[in-house]
């Protein structure tokens, strides 16, 4: 992938006088999305098979097997796209209404990367009780449940109640899609560095869905030591006001209990991993250890330009498309569920998670450099390499059905 | 519209050994239906436009103008369709996991017939403030309710309930549906006898979602008279135990205060509508006055055999599609529902009812017999007539927004 003129395009990221000059208006008028037949209906014969009286002895049988509706319904291959429109993207709570446009374009995504059915439904509730029975009340509808854009803390509750009491996967994309992503590219960022990953120390600027997600996931795959910051700099054990969350984090990383800032916390680190939505001076970049890792990951405007960055730093990347190593959520999610619908998974197990972000990095393969440690996600391997992975791993774990 | 062959081929409701042999089955492995995009992401200029960083300037300005949603999103076109599988066809409770391939399959007759974008949504709960609440936190992402199947007396609270709630149209198609479909029949079988409805005298069987929702179709269409049976006999001022529902319809209907069974009431009676999953005499149609006209809808076997009815009456109707005269839903719904979201229709009014059974009427036009009341749902004129009458009556009764 060559850089240099990708770096000059930066002509979708432009802001348009008004919505009539600007190309994604026009993209989005009537929607992205449709619900199509599979089956036509042409006369009374079709009619009488595909709706009364034939439809009646198919309700009879899933009512006498409730499992036929995985056979004979669409169920099993449709994913419903949840949000209750509280952190979308980087704009915050903006509603239900107004969520519309990313849910419908995340329906887009599944359909075009991996070919899975999403429905996008935002509900018109904030409170988590009312969130975590609604999606129940929802689920004989839909064969997975993608949550996406709840803002934390609710969102670890939501997720976590949803996978205990459902049987079918429940995954917030915003935490685990980024975290396999980020671990797939670190993973390849430390074949070129060649120091593994436990002789690592990594900083997490950010402690919503995402820092928390991406902290996890690599303390799973055994980085040596991860410091997380929030607003009110490193946390750490004892701090005041720390959520249960936090505090969790607090007991599992900061091995050295630091305090202070993100900034004082990057002296020497290998690893900056940006989830903050906010900005880093090039002299904390600087301080690095040699061979540092920058994913600057914030929305549309990265807590540290990539130029800036790479004048420090061996390998960098963000979230934007127009820069290398473009860290998108785009090339998980619609794999894992086709995966895990595939097998017709009951839940998406944490090893699922790991065989995915593996996957991911092994598509890069012997092209392997700096600015090429996560493949492009119009790269058409990326896919059936994560829908394979995770369904093997799925029969692996024991939670496949088939 | 030829009776006999139609009367001879009775193939697709025969019952077969096995699913395997079924051709119903087979039709509906994998569902009905799908989710397809309606623009391409071939390149990351079309992913900046149809996902991150374009779609947040669609969502940005929906969050500032609400009504945006209808022109930048998939919403003023989508429908859901909506059970908790209490009352599905024939099969009574079976549970929305069962209740599915009805939901798919109006879904599926939505877009053959009318072009309207349907999700099936089959709910986990049946207690009506369960349902009134769900329902009202999904509706910012459909531009449409269609109840279904959802069991009597619950049904009407929870229109009732939804419809007061939403800014959006809500139709129970159990009972409105049924209704002005019945009510466009009768309306040209009047035709046929010369008696205009002020001067007969009907009986419905059945006061159920349908038996209701028609009887009060009736009376506003301007019915001479019209007595109501349920399974303990005719409904009168005073009976025990009636429902609330039951309760109305005893004051508004039955004038001469009769009791006793539905065939007694039939003795002289100008019309019959069966709605009951009953049976009924030969002897009762017998009965019945000159020039009788009888509906016996119940599905998939009529209260009476039509060519046992058409011994004695004058016009014969029944749901099935292998007679004459089919009273159909699907003459109804879909002409409805688009030409209320053409007009992004805030509800569906009683004048925009009556409108669509006049418009479905009219089709018929001179070719008028007794074997043809009703046009084919297969009539390509049905939809377009139904869409626009919808329409032009949503903006007469000043609940269009366009």
């Amino acid at each position: 992938m060559a850089a240099e003129p990708a770096r000059t395009h930066t002509h979708s990221y432009d802001s348009y006088d008004s919505p009539a000059d600007d190309p994604a208006f026009a993209l989005h008028r009537g929607g992205k999305i449709e619900v199509r037949s599979t089956v036509s209906v042409r006369d009374k014969d079709d009619l009488s098979l595909a709706y009364t009286p034939g439809v009646a002895r198919v309700c009879s049988a899933i009512a006498d097997e409730p499992a036929l509706a995985r056979d004979y319904t669409w169920v099993s291959k449709v994913v419903a796209v949840v949000t209750d429109g509280t952190a979308v993207l980087g704009l915050g709570d903006i509603g239900p209404a107004a969520a519309m446009p990313v849910m419908e374009g995340k329906a887009l995504l599944f359909k075009e990367f991996a070919g899975v059915d999403a429905v996008p439904i935002c509900l018109d509730c904030t409170d988590v009780d009312a969130l975590v029975e609604t999606v129940i009340r929802l689920a004989p509808s839909f064969g997975g449940i993608n949550l996406e854009d709840i803002s934390a803390p609710r969102c670890f509750e939501v997720e976590d109640r949803l996978r205990a009491a459902l049987d079918i996967p429940v995954f917030h994309d915003d935490q685990h899609g980024t975290a396999i992503v980020v671990l797939a590219a670190l993973r390849n960022a430390v074949r070129l560095t060649g120091r593994p990953l436990p002789e690592l120390r990594a900083v997490v600027a950010g402690a919503g869905a995402s820092g928390v997600a991406v902290t996890r996931m690599l303390l799973q795959a055994g980085i040596g030591d991860i410091v997380v910051s929030d607003s009110k700099g490193l946390i750490y054990p004892g701090r005041d006001g720390l959520s249960p969350v936090k505090q969790a984090l607090a007991r599992e990383t900061n091995r050295e209990r630091r305090t202070g800032s993100t900034e004082e916390a990057l002296r020497g680190a290998d690893v900056f991993v940006g989830l903050s939505g906010g900005t880093l001076a090039e002299e904390a970049i600087a301080a690095m250890a040699d061979d540092a890792i920058v994913f600057a990951l914030s929305n549309p405007t990265p807590e540290v330009h990539p130029q800036v960055a790479a004048a420090h730093a061996r390998i960098v990347a963000t979230g934007r498309s127009d820069f290398p190593n473009q860290i998108n959520n785009v090339l998980a999610f619609p794999g894992i569920f086709r995966g895990a619908l595939d097998v017709r998974a009951h839940s998406i197990t944490e090893g699922m998670k790991l065989a995915a972000a593996e996957a991911l990095a092994g598509v890069v393969g012997d092209d392997l450099s700096a600015d090429y440690v996560i493949p492009s996600p119009f790269d058409d391997r990326v896919a059936p390499a994560v829908v394979a992975a995770v369904a093997d791993q799925a029969r692996k774990d024991g939670v496949a059905r088939t």
